[in-house]
């Protein structure tokens, strides 16, 4: 289990506590709130049904220019397809919430996930709000709580950190995340059951700061998948405090780029996280795609290969079955040349020039595919797209996790 | 076990031998023999990555200009991702039984089913094919050998069969298919590992024959999923023997309305059939999409949702969580309101304008869902589009069947 071991973003608190939403009994209300108010750029599924702590959340930033007091994160109930009383209850939220704050409504964002098609019981949230400010805490514990009180079907926490000097002054990244099933992410910009949270203490602000999180986010949150059903309730949040009091603007573009990259790990080590802790996942598999036209044609391929049940169902057994990898990449909708592909499996060939490799060697494959991680690299021709792309395996235990139902 | 119980179009022989390509030792070649060279009409996968025989069953179809005097089809061996062999193992197959039967090679068409990437031993067939075409026959039990050997993964012969008067004579159609697993049919014209041979006794030419299968074949195996992987080897072959002495163009248009009917009624009991034994399939789910822009569109909010191993789970248990089936729809990137939407389990209503339907029984969907079939009904608004679209459920059979790998 990540713990967090580096010093956190200046200019942040957090808390958890139990408001009895989720069925297990744990901590299931979480909040952040920043000491002055952050800058936010935000990044919400496209899926056409979002959630209402999505539509309160994307109207609350338009009325605020883009400045969050306070998070408000419940686990247990996703506030989804809950018509106008869901829209009320996450308003209500964030009411309650900026009156016991003094702040405005509008500078409080909600999020949800957990079952879609329940109301949520907006007295639980209410009832356990202060309790919750009471607790809050800029120690890393206070942060673990948040972290912790987010998950679901999560076996464990998920964060990460990150540090850069920039000007000689330390920014720094914390992030944390929840998501194990309904993973499939497809975010927009300001458009997430995928939730993710990323603090630092840059001074910048939302415009500078939504370019920020674009690029980062495609490349990472937007490049995972571990059963393609992209949720109702995806959301990226980044908050910049500004507590550092480093200024964005006063940064030279080698500092620039240093953060960018340091942003960028930290999304990358989350998503990452996502798929090793996705429902029933024995092997995490990261897809290199190359060779196409452009990065959307390989993207196509990725995702393709990624939702094939074959494949994945294969993985699970460590199966060198590249023959369902080539058929998934046929019907990705991108037009190629078998006789110029070639899949490497871990580093070993298995198909080239349109034939098996002759250098095929299944019983080495098969051992390198027994590992818990490895990669699998497609390349279609000679074009300049390319793509990573993270998945996993199709496994029993996945069926038996979304299968368990009794009345 | 569906059986041939009416009379066959006349103008067939049918037959099938073991070659020894399936690990099975069953009969694993069947060929079907016209007496004068057929019409024929074919669709092929749309899969960028195309079976040996498909290219070459495509050459030869060119070359004849659509006759037809055999239709040669292994399983066990898909002849797939093999390569220039590959295209000459089809091509040795087609000039052998030319030979034998005393044909052009461009007028026997080749099929195969089976594991993708390893050699078709070509010289198992060659030494079979005498044998096979000694025992050719026109009776019942010779189509259903035919019928039979053509199986993988299947646990059952499937054959459709209809008869319509067309001038006060009986025209005949019978036809059969195989395909368990990685179906996902998305077929072109002339351009399938869902193969499906279809027989009628009409006297019509390659031209209006293809007129014909175009439309049948759309809306029923362009309709179906199991797993949503579409095969590198899905044929759809219609021959015509014109042994009926009922020549298409002299049928008025009632009577031809009735034998359109009648051959996508065939096609429509076989593509169920595919369904009903699909690997590991325990509910045939039939998807009713109503209210879109256009047909396109309903077809692709049925695909996003027969895909989608959220809803695919929940059914295998029975559960009502319309809200995967609401999130899935969300994602198939087409528009809609969701406050228009309303879906409708087993007849029952689950979802309605937006939110839960205050008429939900939730005993009562459980009680329909533990039905080997049944409907679920999704109205996304006041457009004219909908389509009909058959697909199952993802059960823990599936996993094993398709993880069954040891070295």
């Amino acid at each position: 289990m990540a713990s967090i071991r580096q010093a956190l973003p200046a200019g942040f608190r957090w808390a958890a506590v139990k408001a009895g939403i989720k069925a297990s009994g744990r901590t299931d209300l979480a909040i952040a709130v920043c000491d002055t108010p952050a800058a936010a750029a935000v990044m919400f599924t496209r899926n056409q049904v979002v959630a209402a702590p999505i539509i309160v959340g994307r109207n609350n930033l338009r009325a605020s220019s883009g400045k969050v007091k306070a998070v408000i994160v419940n686990a247990g109930n996703a506030n989804c397809a809950t018509g106008v009383l869901g829209i009320r209850t996450a308003e209500q939220t964030c009411s309650h919430a900026a009156a016991l704050l003094g702040c405005e409504q509008q500078e409080v964002f909600p999020s949800s996930t957990g079952i879609i098609g329940v109301p949520l019981p907006a007295e639980k949230i209410v009832a356990a709000l202060p309790a919750a400010i009471e607790r809050l805490s800029s120690s890393n514990s206070a942060a673990e709580d948040f972290a912790t009180a987010i998950l679901t079907t999560d076996t464990r926490m998920k964060v990460a950190q990150a540090e850069v000097v920039l000007n000689d002054r330390p920014v720094r990244i914390f992030g944390c995340c929840k998501g194990a099933g309904m993973i499939g992410p497809q975010l927009g910009p300001p458009h997430a059951t995928m939730l993710v949270y990323l603090f630092t203490d840059l001074a910048i602000g939302p415009v500078d700061l939504q370019a920020l999180l674009g690029p980062a986010a495609d490349k990472s949150f937007n490049s995972i998948s571990v059963d393609g059903d992209t949720s109702t309730n995806d959301t990226v949040l980044l908050l910049a405090s500004g507590a550092c009091g480093q200024a964005w603007e006063t940064v030279d573009q080698e500092a620039q780029t240093s953060f960018r990259d340091a942003l960028f790990g930290v999304c990358e080590r989350l998503a990452h996280d996502i798929i090793d802790d996705g429902e029933g996942v024995t092997h995490v598999v990261t897809l290199q795609i190359s060779g196409t036209a452009d990065y959307a044609a390989a993207k196509k391929i990725a995702r393709s290969i990624a939702h094939s049940p074959l494949c994945k169902t294969a993985w699970s057994s460590a199966d060198p079955n590249w023959g369902r990898i080539l058929a998934a990449a046929g019907y990705a909708g991108v037009p190629f040349d078998p006789a110029h592909v070639s899949i490497h499996i871990g580093g070993l060939p298995v198909f080239e020039d349109g034939t098996r490799s002759l250098h095929m060697d299944e019983k080495a494959v098969h051992t390198r595919m027994l590992q818990r991680e490895y990669e699998i690299a497609v390349s279609l021709g000679n074009g300049p797209g390319r793509c990573r792309f993270l998945t996993c395996d199709l496994t029993v235990e996945y069926v038996h996790i979304n299968a368990d139902y009794s009345t």
